[in-house]
């Protein structure tokens, strides 16, 4: 479909859709023209979510989760485990870890990983924040979290590194990796599988 | 992932994302938080795009094509076959045909096709304003190019009745079925292909 659009207003609303990731043009204009069935109010609603987001939006001083307060409901839950901190790049990875309903700790959020080839370096992720929150909060254990890349390796050792050299007493953990629940051996990468045998476990009957 | 999201706020916007068609919450999410990295005044400019083509769009007072003017640009133009007309179901098969570059005439938009089960007649689609159309504007020939799906047919006989009735005088022609061009015969359903042997047309060469 060429950009022969009969309306610069709806061209407008297109591109707009269409410059976010993963939406083409043919999706962006179905989106736009369901908007334009919709009631006044309800599209006025949908734009007033956006902008009341991007202006109201906190980050946590502390974990730097997104959150409608200074500090986030986690950081002031007095239910959580406040001795165990769980690296995560982004909040994506918050939710997915909360929604496990496995973890009881805290989190930070570093932002991103060291990636020298984006120009991303130690400082313009939360590493220092994370590095300065372990003696004053008391932390016994550091879970990391990251995407197994090799910028997750590396921004792993980076911490790995800090964290054994300033608070030796401290435990640095990884999230296990192996063949996924229900996966099978057939369909399963040679270095997961690899991993799952180094890292096996006691047979344990439920 | 379950619904527990840090942020109010942030739900609000995924909710938003999610009520759009064939968006699911994984995807409104990730399409939220890129907005979020992206500038204030961004943001503002796509909830801007939105809440102004809703509030400002017209539809064109002749074909209900969607326009910047009372008159859409095709309307109004002096280059197009003012005699012919294609009847389309909506907006975006007028930009699909005029993408083609065949047509050179005006255009009709119903606003949808006759659906009893979905509530839909002939009064709640702009049928009568095309055949109010014919006389006035002196015109030759309609092209019917809705769905061959059993709701577009219906409506293909309604509008062939009413003229042939009404205006007998005006040629009602439809958009060719065929085998797609490009398209394999082992690939095509046999409704298509069985048609295509129906309407075959005289071989030319090139």
């Amino acid at each position: 479909m060429n950009s022969t659009y009969p309306s610069v207003l709806l061209e407008n609303a297109v591109n707009e859709f269409a410059s976010l990731p993963s939406v083409g043009r043919k999706t962006a204009l179905r989106l736009v023209l369901h908007l334009l069935r919709r009631k006044p109010e309800e599209v006025e609603a949908f734009a007033g979510a956006l902008t009341k987001l991007k202006n109201e939006v906190h980050y946590c001083r502390v974990c730097h989760n997104i959150s409608d307060t200074e500090l986030c409901p986690i950081c002031a839950s007095h239910n959580r485990d406040r001795q165990t901190v769980c690296v995560v790049e982004n909040i994506q990875d918050v939710m997915q870890v909360e929604a496990t309903g496995q973890f009881h700790g805290l989190y930070h959020v570093l932002g991103g990983i060291i990636s020298p080839m984006d120009g991303i370096g130690p400082k313009d992720l939360e590493i220092d924040s994370l590095l300065a929150r372990i003696e004053p909060e008391q932390i016994h254990e550091v879970i990391l979290a990251l995407p197994t890349t090799m910028e997750g390796d590396t921004t792993n050792f980076y911490i790995y590194r800090h964290l054994s050299n300033d608070h030796p007493e401290v435990r640095v953990t990884q999230i296990a990796r192996g063949v996924a629940v229900g996966g099978e051996l057939e369909y399963t990468d040679e270095v997961t599988l690899g991993r799952s045998i180094l890292n096996r476990t006691e047979f344990v009957t439920n």
